[in-house]
């Protein structure tokens, strides 16, 4: 299986926490195996460990200096998730068939225009404005086909789905 | 074609702007037609509307006091998305199947507990914690099989999609 990066681009604190902890949450629940960010924080760190501990899965967050280095550094495939890119519905079945390791840059609006040019794929989730968050998870969700959202965590809780109400069992991990 | 409403319950003014003015972005590019807030907030109102003037789209945002009488009035299949709930993985086709209008509930960890009770289906993206933004794209996106990412929404400016690079027209809308 080609090992997936997420690459979280323009992290600004205060502002951004919320948003980052969601992609970070995200990455883990949508079967991302690596998590690297251009910015330490270490909130966000915390949560995404908390919820480890808690729920299991194993991703790795990590946090670089030089993106620039690191994205020209990567071998593999490159995919930009840009409302400005190439629109999924077209692209997701060349992307899958591509047996290379995935790194997938979330940028925002203020992401540095070499960028596109870095990128093997800029991918549109969409060509409207709405969220890096929401465009992470639906590629994830295309290029997993849907599998990631049974996969057992083995953490130390896990839920009983319920058509209504809440089961959580304690497992013996 | 059903028609469908996002209800966003317990926004938490500073600390859930930014991320409620996601979910109303993403209400609007994946195809809801209503949005409704348990608290009026006219940022996210204001940063909805700007988005909808320049890019195009008829989304409707109203505020309303009575959570509960709400939900027991509405006509139609009430989905409350939930870690907690059925995966969605078994219950999307059921769900398309119906011909209801459809209200999307989208709470977060604080939602009170009859909504579980209220719901006609109470549905997990997945049994992870991680993101209503997440989550309702996830949704919209498989209620819709990806074809709200292609809709024209008649903006003022509309994006050709690029391989590499930007480029945006401006209409004669």
């Amino acid at each position: 299986m080609p090992k997936i990066t997420v690459l979280r681009l323009g992290h600004r604190f205060s502002r951004d926490k919320r948003i980052s902890t969601h992609i970070a949450l995200v990455s883990r629940a949508f079967g991302a195996d690596e998590l690297v960010f251009d910015e330490e924080d270490k909130d966000v760190a915390e949560s995404l460990s908390r919820v480890c501990k808690e729920w299991g899965g194993k991703i790795k967050i990590s946090f670089i200096k030089n993106w620039k280095k690191y994205i020209e550094d990567y071998k593999g495939d490159i995919i930009h998730l840009t409302m400005y890119g190439l629109n999924i519905n077209e692209k997701i079945k060349e992307i899958k068939e591509s047996k290379k390791d995935k790194l997938i840059i979330i940028g925002g609006q203020k992401v540095p225009s070499e960028i596109y040019g870095l990128a093997t794929y800029n991918i549109g989730i969409g060509n409207q404005p709405h969220s890096e968050v929401a465009a992470l998870a639906v590629f994830l969700d295309r290029y997993h086909e849907g599998k990631e959202l049974t996969k057992d965590q083995k953490g130390k809780k896990r839920i009983i789905p319920q058509a209504h109400g809440k089961k959580v069992e304690k497992t013996s991990i």
